[in-house]
């Protein structure tokens, strides 16, 4: 099949386009290079059932004739950044939920009537109920990312309704592994080359988080889209575990071999809007047969690992 | 206190604006006059503590002006048009999204923190919880409308998460009485005037429904602003029944005094996204003391009444 990908050079885009190359599939991948890193599409340029198309997505024309021809759009492209939604309050608007109307209006336009969608599990804000299942209370949001993706997901899901489309919506936990570019993993990571004696934790290091490995999600991803068969069909992605971060910093700093003091900022919260614990069941993508492959531990290492050998992805931001 | 009220030309946003002012409050009404009427406001008007402030709420900077000094802003200027969504995919994203994120922004220039907002039990698409509480599991957007009101939800409860302001998020039902200016009891009544002999009925008219008196709407909504006291306060508001399309038709019928044949356009959604069974739970608004005074039939035959006394409104569309 042909598959439009935005976010293509982006981690999980660039992930996805290898792999769907790999299984022979045709990919156009749309970025504008603005936070995608174009080295994570060299094997892929190197393939001749692969093109980029770098324009915004706010270019709704461009992305028309983008879409055209597609027999499935993965909308992956994002602003991916929870922590500094107040700073910019017009950005998650602008990158997050009019990008996506104009995805679903150009697929309207083009005919085109399968859309994978990344969403996260930030849409159920401080679930009460935990592991939170994908239909868990009604939520309200708790931050302006996690309210575009809702609103993301509300447009997609409409336009399935409206238009006879199908969708595939992914809620994500945070995601680890080759091509990791921003993250708590590359902040200690990057903390700790300059100054390996002290780190600064934000907050009090209790929060428990999940995470899932890239290439583990990439495997979900696919199952997803070869078994669900529901117009709309939402899934939760992660492991089955969650870790605090103070058991992040140990297997960061353990495999580093490095022994910083710790200045905890303080508070259960790293920032407003932050998620003092995200842990989402997965029952149901594992009931297609997906299970993962890596531990969260083993995922963390992977990036360390993968950091370590690919030093000018700290350089970037 | 001082109130901007958006929409203040609209049905609710004028009873809304006329019940304040009665209350010795002021208030500023923004209105693009689209879909409001004027006419509406005549009484307002006559008010010293009314000031009308005529343009679209695309436009920011006259919108920043005119939220400054406001104690409350009440948000209630939308696309209130569930059905022809899918006629024109846009006008949900400008006139419901964008429009409420321009709100919140001249909100947040301003300094100003409260927020009040009419959204909608559409945004519980078709829930499997009847009557559907607030907290319902997260549903699946099957509208635009709801798609659009969901994501106005979300900005504005992430806004209150991030900016300390605290937000009245009303899901309304249907509502009913005077000067309502569009929605089945208008087409009914109208197309029974123009043949009082056949009334054509989307649907095969078993869609169970819900209404609100708009009086009763007024009266839940200053109890809620009163009473709740959470940064972000959700109200579901309707009465404890509901009725069948068939219902409401041989009511109207009934006080007209016509005996029409129907042709029903068969199955049990009259247009693509209704809802055939609609009915909140509304006891959360109840258990702070408010109480609707008309049933829905009181509510139909007053609507009815309305519109006989003022066939301009018949008119205007």
């Amino acid at each position: 099949m042909h598959v439009l990908i935005t976010g293509a050079a982006g981690f999980i885009g660039s992930s996805l386009t290898d792999r769907l190359l790999a299984n022979g599939h045709s990919v156009t991948g749309v970025d504008n290079l603005s936070t995608g890193q174009i080295e994570f599409l060299a094997g892929a340029q190197a393939n001749p059932n692969f093109a980029l198309r770098q324009h915004d997505l706010l270019d709704l024309n461009a992305l028309t004739e983008s879409v055209a021809g597609a027999d499935l759009v993965v909308h992956f492209a994002a602003n991916a950044d929870v922590r500094f939604g107040p700073d910019h309050p017009d950005r998650d608007l602008q990158q997050n939920i009019i990008v996506t109307w104009n995805v679903l209006e150009a697929m309207r336009r083009n005919n085109v009537k399968r859309i994978a969608f990344s969403s996260t599990g930030s849409v159920y804000g401080e679930s009460a109920v935990i592991p939170t299942p994908e239909d868990a209370p009604f939520p309200i949001q708790t931050s302006l990312y996690g309210a575009s993706k809702i609103s993301a997901e509300g447009l997609i899901s409409a336009y399935c309704e409206s238009f006879g489309m199908e969708g595939f919506i992914f809620r994500f936990v945070s995601i680890l592994g080759e091509r990791y570019t921003h993250g708590h993993v590359l902040d200690f990571y990057k903390s700790l080359s300059i100054n390996p004696t002290r780190l600064r934790v934000l907050g009090n290091g209790t929060q428990r988080k999940s995470y899932l490995y890239v290439q583990d999600c990439v495997d979900a991803i696919l199952t997803v889209l070869d078994k669900a068969k529901d117009r709309v069909n939402i899934y939760n992605l992660g492991t089955n575990e969650y870790c605090r971060v103070t058991d992040s910093i140990g297997w960061i700093t353990g495999h580093l071999g490095v022994t910083p003091e710790f200045d905890f900022t303080g508070g259960d919260r790293g920032w407003i809007g932050d998620n003092p614990f995200i842990f989402l069941e997965t029952k149901k993508v594992r009931s297609l047969g997906w299970e993962p492959k890596l531990t969260i531990q083993q995922a963390v290492i992977k990036t360390v690992e993968y950091l370590q050998a690919n030093p000018w992805v700290l350089e970037r931001r």
